[in-house]
């Protein structure tokens, strides 16, 4: 049960959203830029990035709805997802989003571990000051919702398929629509 | 020297804000409402749990400008920011934002970490659901701002009262006015 008094029927992020409309709107336009906004990063590479962070953090309502709006942005593709959150380096994605996966998940531990090897390491793939920049900020904001949502205690559903219709609305819609 | 091209002269967040303003309006709108919108916390206050979960994430720049901001805040007391950074428990605070930051402490090491006890802490000396849940949020976002700064190696002023001017302007003007 979450640890303040928050709508019972919504999980996740979405019950302290309707508790707080006031930040709500701020956390939702930044999601919304961040993940659909122009960028030469596809949202499917920058859902990919938040679902790893996410799985990083344990947050399960987090890595479950931006890894099934990753899904929806690759055709449904719940493996591919499954395969980036477990090890990456495996995974069919390009080199420069495994680069950029590896500097997501030194910003998850901290701002200051990540090195200039990682940059550099994401620089010989192809990746651009603006892909690097968005790539630093998406995995610090995923460390502001992963804590918001866990650090409230709110409830989530635990089957992954319970956050398909979220995941086809978050890629088709997006964040506005909350 | 940052690890991407930003306008050398600006510290900090003040780079990645200008190198990327399409983020940085809704970063700046979250911290406006987040720290100065309506709220039984005061902005001091607020400021407060702002500069303590900065400096355990060890971001020299949110510390120092939020400490400043802080300071500002309690009629430029450097001394009482201080005295929260480094040992909050003797400080001359009220036991509610002692339990409060005790949440936001735990916050800043994971959502997992909160535990219902704290909570009970922190309602136990008066603490509100808001309080509660803006507490939660604003460890959160310093946990994201602190990443971003430091995750991209801007660079910072070591010195206190460089960021004095910093914290006057916003703990008066605020965070709309970057």
């Amino acid at each position: 049960m979450a640890y303040i008094d928050l709508p019972e029927e919504l999980p996740g992020i979405l019950g302290p959203m309707t508790f707080r409309p006031e930040t709500a709107k701020h956390l939702n336009a930044l999601a919304e830029t961040l993940l659909r906004g122009p960028s030469t990063l596809t949202s499917g590479e920058r859902e990919l990035i938040a679902a790893y962070v996410s799985h990083q953090n344990n947050c399960l309502f987090c890595h479950s709805s931006h890894g099934a709006a990753a899904a929806h942005h690759y055709g449904r593709n719940y493996e591919l997802v499954d395969q980036v959150k477990n090890n990456y380096q495996s995974a069919p994605i390009s080199d420069k989003l495994k680069a950029l996966l590896g500097v997501a998940g030194k910003v998850q531990k901290g701002g200051r571990h990540v090195t200039p090897e990682d940059i550099e390491a994401a620089r010989a793939k192809g990746a651009t000051d603006l892909e690097i920049h968005d790539t630093v900020l998406i995995a610090a904001a995923f460390c502001m919702f992963n804590r918001y949502v866990d650090g409230l205690n709110t409830w989530a559903p635990a089957e992954t398929l319970a956050y398909d219709d979220m995941g086809k609305r978050l890629a088709e819609v997006g964040y506005n629509s909350f």
